[in-house]
């Protein structure tokens, strides 16, 4: 089934425009009184019926609406580290959008060889997921901030990582760390999922690096579990992947 | 650590051929005396000595070895159906090589859009892949079959699709089916994999139009588990990550 994208759904109506009026009008042919269906992004579906059509711009009139839509059984942020190769980024992306994420965020830390990150490209890459995964609500795609900057606007104040943390209240928030550190002993990602009773997760991805031990000892100081992801040694790309895996099977029936 | 691959080990010694050769001394420059690391494919890693160095032929003494480098807790055996983009298809070829796989089977299905499959490609990404992720163990790729063959070939006589099934005795086989079947109920791979004791698993995959109804009948008459992957619509090349990842969680600490 094709699906549109609309970010202008009010008062009854959708209104398709830029790619999307083009693709539906010049590419699908649609004309006054097909039948489509938008995704608002924010997780409603709505089947639609067309009552103007230009490749400039369309108007459907909607006809009934599903919240909810695609929807996953809990939330998930990943703060994940720009690879080298942007690639291997933006399938991460498609793929997490895939199994299910709500939000990402690219970090950028000391051992980061990229320092920036365009999320145009990965807009446009998490709506196409979305559409082609059949899911209501696109992924936010956040400007990237220093791995600093996220501990400080996600973390908690003063220290409070103790297995405590992992029962929340909150949500779960984690750092997947790949030194061995006899400082910061981890569990693994589904040791720490199981073991904490709510339904939100924030995992932090480091760079090909890693974190540095400053950065990782910061997280941990404001309340980031540190956690590791089985014995496999996994690229930043399949890192973040299975980070999204783990929320997904630790919901899977 | 830079890692090679060496199919010619034996009474002592190490021989890198080809590229591997080639990579060595024109690359690195490694010479007469440098220390070098060679796993043999089979799952072994040598620490070797070089004993004489041209580019197309490196021979190098072992001075230690050690088995089950990197090796994981199962076998996983994934037979995917090739995607029509085979970028897709050696995407997930490297990615279930990182998390963990053993042997993959591309199957042709009644509904495969693309028939032919290449195996040249694939073995030398296993190689660099299986480097990579620190793994002594290169996958196996088979060349592709058709979907009746692969059944045929690793399915049981007669019929014995029941829960006794998951049981075992050997490998648990399933076919992640997506028709929703009044005759084949379907459980989660999860489900599927915690009721089963052994270790190893088989897990069919299916082409874009997924099997057809008489594959998925055969399937099933000869002991392969219907099982869904959750909720999300995922495409065949994410399908077959979440599969090699549904065991890599079933066996995390």
């Amino acid at each position: 089934m094709e699906i549109f994208c609309s970010k202008e759904v009010s008062s009854g109506l959708c209104i398709l425009s830029g790619d999307e009026a083009s693709h539906c009008v010049k590419v699908l042919r649609h004309r006054e009184g097909d039948e489509i269906s938008v995704i608002d992004g924010e997780g409603t579906l709505y089947r639609c019926r067309i009552t103007s059509a230009s490749p400039a711009s369309v108007s459907a009139e909607i006809i009934s609406s599903e919240s909810g839509w695609g929807a996953h059984p809990y939330r998930l942020h990943l703060a994940v580290a720009p690879v080298k190769n942007n690639d291997r980024y933006e399938w991460f992306i498609e793929k997490a959008c895939e199994i299910g994420v709500d939000e990402i965020s690219p970090i950028i830390g000391s051992h980061s060889e990229r320092k920036i990150f365009k999320t145009s490209r990965a807009e446009k890459i998490l709506v196409s997921a979305a559409k082609q995964s059949l899911k209501g609500a696109v992924p936010q795609i956040h400007e990237p901030v220093s791995v600093k900057e996220f501990i400080l606007a996600y973390g908690d104040e003063g220290d409070s990582c103790d297995m405590e943390a992992v029962q929340g209240p909150g949500p779960l928030k984690m750092i997947a760390y790949c030194f061995e550190n006899e400082d910061y002993p981890r569990i693994s990602i589904r040791q720490a999922m199981e073991r904490y009773d709510g339904n939100e997760y924030i995992v932090m991805i480091g760079p090909e690096g890693d974190f540095s031990p400053e950065e990782a000892g910061l997280a941990i100081s404001r309340g980031f579990i540190p956690v590791h992801l089985g014995d496999s040694r996994l690229r930043t790309e399949t890192a973040a992947v299975t980070a999204a895996e783990a929320a997904y099977f630790r919901w899977m029936q």
